[in-house]
């Protein structure tokens, strides 16, 4: 059995991810473009909405013609037209005169806010009362309130939601440059590991964690690729990487939680081409038996067995180096703040992860820790997030409030 | 202008839900089903893992055969054979023996517990030294663990995250039955909306809100079908509601923010096939003007015209019921609380939902209030999150610890 030669914390694999490099981009319409990351830094080519627009339906005035109009002492306006939607007005606003406006309207030349209807009396078809006073600028936004030309939108490494695809679409941006989808290999293995469609023999299991791992690549905005189950031999393993490896932008070899076999998948990972084993082993629980390797300026993940530790290894550490792969500028993501339900033990030197499930109950919301063993899968189905105690903590008692990472 | 004669608050309108009808279902690859949601209730059709199960390197023993063994006083055990991966050991183990094991093996007939290999020392080619006391089921699993047969595993109802994608494929279900994802035409509306490919002239806008709400609707799991934009007409809007009923689950209307737009919007919403409007006005801002129709078993909505309001209110009223139609039973997603950066304002009788950017800060996380009218979109790309101000609530106190919908 090889040692773990060198054992790291998450902080220093976290680090790890300027020695890779990020992946390439394209052009794509922006009805594709939801959640994905932008490769480019995007100006307002003119500005939004373009014209002084009323937010509410009333009279465009100058608001110099209200000043000091009252319930008991009205302004009296001259009605000079009637704003038609989506057009220019053919005629401007002076002092002492209003025009019909409807909400999205055009102010016309020399009106700079809008009364709303509710605060008028027609008198007749030509002559209203107002009774409020008005500021310059009420009721409308101006010609570059949204965005002035040239200024900067949105910059590169923004992951798209849906305001930023309603921003780009509101300059006009019809086709916007995204990060490519990183590809990432799956390599299962394991000579006991059978497809989810054979049924198992006695001492065969189903493939569980290449379905696990390219759902969650999938949540990740990435795309999986898989390689099937390649049984517990030196060169199959061999091939098996180095083809992962040039087909895609990252690679996770899955399965392989013996000894034996962590041994066999470090042997490969070492005499990949330019191949350089960054670590292996990493102080956390469950997780530790994790390691990589650096091909190139590609990763390539030796993940353990267990579903569940590969999960957490997943969300903690290759989640981030797939985000930075990808050209995505990290987000705030703020945890949520539970009670802790009962006392949790743990060991100072490592990161302990704990799968809670959330419970609404007596007005707060506790984490409740689930019981299992970490090759057990339903202990994830049941858990709404993960809590991690700190590498200094022999553990955390009952009432604590803790941070959970929803999952 | 037709006076809002129902306005319902939020509460009222989540529990119209019940009236309308959940979409249909389909089979699919387990590969395709991650965020869908399960149609059936699935039991397991076998005993998870199958086998009694090693999660350590070591010896397959009796534990009994190593009571009281320690470092000062081994119990020596002999080594009757090796457990190959995948297969079923050709074996049994007594009292007194052990076979070679590594994890994911499948323990022999009469091995109840694994010894760890650090634990022992070879003493020669048939003989071990054992150096621990062992537990009945220390590092194993046993048969039906992870699911015993005829268990139920996931039910209906139940989003697939990864993990539940794990649990499907370590049970052999290769195609599932998910609901379809519901199908939401988008009818944008106004005389001054033109397409994002145009270049606007003056008084014109682009069209903004069908590309937010087609981006908020994928977000939610379901499938965006746009109409483009029709111009302020009965008869067009009427034609144009009819068809996106026919060929959807469910309607959205986006535009109109004027009240004569609005009037139309209702209009053509009354005299649609076995219409029934069930409200229209929500004590929310943004977001006020919302109206909702009952088409059939289906759901129409009116939405404001503003694309801030339509953001909110897909947010907080539509996502609800597509969640309702789309068969899925709502999860915990609890908020993130946050310290509010300054004083907020607010009116009784309505519920403000204020649009905050949070910081990391000081050691705390802060919310920070975007300035700004509803109508700007760069407002929704500045924010993080959404706070409520609750109904009978004057305002927020800067320091107020506040729950923030991530968004």
């Amino acid at each position: 059995m090889k040692e773990f030669f060198q054992v790291l914390d998450i902080d220093a694999v976290l680090a790890l991810k300027e020695q890779f490099e990020c992946v390439g981009h394209a052009k794509i319409d922006l009805n594709e473009a939801r959640g994905r990351v932008l490769a480019e830094d995007v100006a307002a080519p003119a500005d939004i909405p373009g014209f002084n627009r009323a937010t509410m339906d009333g009279y465009a005035v100058r608001a110099a013609s209200t000043f000091g109009a009252s319930e008991g002492s009205p302004a009296y306006l001259e009605v000079v037209g009637s704003v038609t939607m989506g057009e220019l007005p053919g005629f401007s606003v002076n002092r002492g005169q209003a025009a019909r406006i409807a909400t999205g309207g055009m102010l016309p030349d020399g009106a700079d806010s809008v009364v709303m209807v509710e605060h008028t009396d027609s008198l007749d078809t030509h002559t209203i009362e107002v009774y409020r006073s008005l500021a310059p600028g009420q009721n409308m936004v101006s010609k570059d309130e949204d965005a002035a030309k040239g200024q900067l939108l949105l910059s590169k490494g923004c992951r798209l939601r849906p305001q930023e695809i309603g921003l780009l679409s509101a300059v006009g941006c019809c086709r916007v440059a995204v990060y490519n989808r990183p590809r990432v290999g799956i390599v299962s293995t394991g000579d006991e590991v059978v497809p989810c469609e054979a049924t198992p023999a006695p001492g065969q299991i189903r493939d569980i964690n290449t379905h696990t791992l390219a759902a969650l690549i999938r949540e990740a905005g990435a795309e999986p690729v898989t390689y099937g189950i390649v049984g517990d031999r030196y060169e199959a393993l061999y091939a098996a990487f180095q083809r992962a490896l040039k087909e895609n932008d990252m690679v996770l070899v899955s399965g392989g939680s013996s000894v034996g076999m962590r041994d066999l998948t470090l042997d490969a990972l070492e005499s990949l081409d330019q191949s350089r084993v960054l670590f292996h082993g990493v102080s956390i629980r469950p997780g530790k038996p994790t390691m990589l390797a650096r091909c190139g300026g590609k990763a390539i993940w030796g993940l353990p067995g267990h579903v569940t530790s590969a999960m957490v290894v997943f969300m903690v550490l290759v989640n981030p180096l797939l985000v930075h792969i990808g050209g995505q500028r990290p987000r705030i993501r703020p945890p949520v703040k539970a009670c802790l339900s009962r006392n949790l033990a743990s060991v100072q030197g490592r990161v302990d992860f704990v799968r809670v499930r959330l419970d609404d109950r007596d007005g707060r919301l506790w984490a409740e820790p689930i019981l299992g063993q970490s090759g057990l899968i339903r202990t994830m189905v049941a858990a709404d997030g993960l809590v991690a105690i700190d590498v200094n903590s022999e553990g955390l008692d009952q009432g604590t409030m803790v941070d959970v990472t929803l999952i």
